[in-house]
């Protein structure tokens, strides 16, 4: 590009917006969906599902995290991990994303390549395409930097249904990895907090691990969801009050790391509640709750997953805590906001 | 609500968020997909298609327009129109959208009331229904308000083939009606200018147009794009770029209301590069071109509907204006930027 900072006849619709289209966004996301060049991507169902059965997953989620670069990534990396993840705890194999960036006036060039050019490698990693796209500029100091809305649709076979709806008693909840990295590590960016520990976002798509339990145990999963705002026990919370059970977990079973549980104690928050933006919650039936946990540790983004308790008549709608010390004691979706902006 | 304000804590994933989504946004959007609460909304492929063959089209919009309100529509009612006019101008019927807030820490819940009320009216209106969504709130300061993301999923029939890519020697273009409505309402609202007139903008949900033309004439329609950002002008020319034609247009049968073409001179702007948010270019076969007005006329979005020129092998991707007075300039897209933030 000539100019390195955007301006705002790049939202214009017109010759600068193109110009900004063809040498930055077609650059690194280019495919044959996209490149067509009409108002809406043309996706022949065939390409979807050959058999033309089962359903489609559709999702949104808008990105206003700050920093805008953190450790263990940056804005587009959440973009394209948040979506696909949204559509993988559908049960569905993601396909093509749109994106829709709002970008403040003064917004250097140099840094929208390197979050285009990590969203164009997230896609490669995990088989999904950017098919259609928007970008509008607002006036400096009416954004915050950057924005990024990235919608997604996926397919689910017809012999999968996960529904936070479907927990039933006796079921077991696993979590995927260790909780509250992502919030630790925005948090400490964004204070200029200094720790011994280098902090790193979890950020990553989920889609090979689920579809590994899927194709293997799918009729015995019942629901998996990403906890991501609010933490593990907002969505625990979520899950108990969409299937009216009770939810029980066991807090010395829960895979925290250190320095991450220490830095929490530090700064008075409980990690439960913090976000998460590379973990997976599965609820399945405790047949395949062993098997399950074995196979997720093949994985390097699922080493330490766990089992972390169970489905319960009892209580239902509420998630029930069992501490390390034999206590029990009801733990309620976030209320309040520890931690703006998180995503 | 409680509050009367948007605050932070209403974006925290917790429980304020989920208090505005049951009390606001489920409120007006209610469906059964929608309804479902899980991450993606899931959407059975018999409910696309009944015969499974043909294709999506999926797109996506920001809109960051200023005023929020302004007369003739609102943000929330862009929002909805523009994306069911990009799913409608690939030959879609528009079926499911999405919608993702992010709202400034202090909105006034009563103005997201008026919004997401006009959304769903228009959502009524037009058969669509949003089925997944995701709400953010920043710091105030840090956005203008609120802005919006639409992704939307309509259905393409397997004998329809509409892109910019087709128009071939000899079509006539056709536009649905009045140009530069859009803009001029936005601009006069924005700056406070007084003019006699009451100026107000077009944005118009153009699927029943659409659809009929379709049905009737489907396989003569090559092309059909809204001239929104950057205008007839703008959107005339990338389709001759993407057609690889020449476009030559009438001053003379551009319709443009007396008094916005008025306002356009006093203030120095040239009506084909300003927005419109509810008319369609429709490129089509001769034979047929004329029989395409006289059916847009019967409807009242599209009463001013006139053919204004036609697709020729001279000049490949160049836009040709033959004005009143007999001499004939190329038009070339839009280049700087005259009026930011129109949608």
């Amino acid at each position: 590009m000539d100019q390195d900072k955007i301006l705002l006849v790049h939202g214009s619709g017109g010759k600068q917006t193109h110009e900004l289209i063809e040498k930055l966004f077609k650059k690194h996301f280019s495919n044959d969906l996209l490149n067509r060049g009409d108002d809406s991507a043309v996706i022949p169902l065939d390409l979807i599902s050959k058999d033309h059965v089962g359903s489609l997953a559709f999702t949104t989620d808008t990105f206003t995290v700050t920093p805008i670069f953190f450790p263990g990534g940056n804005i587009g990396d959440l973009a394209i991990n948040g979506t696909i993840n949204d559509l993988v705890s559908s049960g569905a194999e993601p396909l093509y994303l749109s994106v829709g960036f709002v970008i403040e006036e003064g917004f250097l060039i140099s840094d929208l390549d390197k979050i285009v050019k990590s969203m164009s490698r997230l896609c490669e990693l995990s088989g999904v395409k950017i098919v259609t796209g928007d970008t509008k500029v607002v006036n400096s100091g009416k954004c915050d930097g950057i924005f990024i809305n990235t919608s997604g649709i996926g397919y689910i076979d017809k012999d999968i249904n996960i529904s936070g709806r479907n927990a039933k008693s006796g079921d077991v909840v696993i979590i995927s990895g260790s909780i509250a990295d992502h919030g630790v590590s925005i948090l400490t960016e964004r204070e200029g907090l200094e720790f011994e520990s280098n902090f790193k976002s979890d950020s990553y798509p989920l889609n090979r691990i689920v579809r590994e339990v899927i194709n293997r145990y799918g009729k015995d999963v019942k629901v998996m969801r990403d906890p991501t705002r609010g933490g593990l026990a907002t969505t625990l919370n979520e899950i108990a009050k969409q299937s009216n059970k009770g939810i029980v977990i066991h807090e010395e079973s829960i895979p925290i790391k250190d320095d991450v549980s220490a830095v929490c104690e530090i700064l008075g928050l409980d990690p439960l509640f913090i976000a998460n933006e590379g973990k997976m919650i599965f609820i399945c039936s405790k047949s395949v709750s062993n098997d399950i946990v074995k196979l997720l540790r093949t994985f390097p983004e699922s080493t330490y997953a766990s089992a972390i308790g169970s489905i319960s008549d009892e209580n239902p709608g509420r998630l029930i805590l069992k501490t390390a010390s034999g206590g029990e004691r009801f733990v309620d979706m976030l209320y309040g906001e520890a931690l703006p902006r998180i995503c």
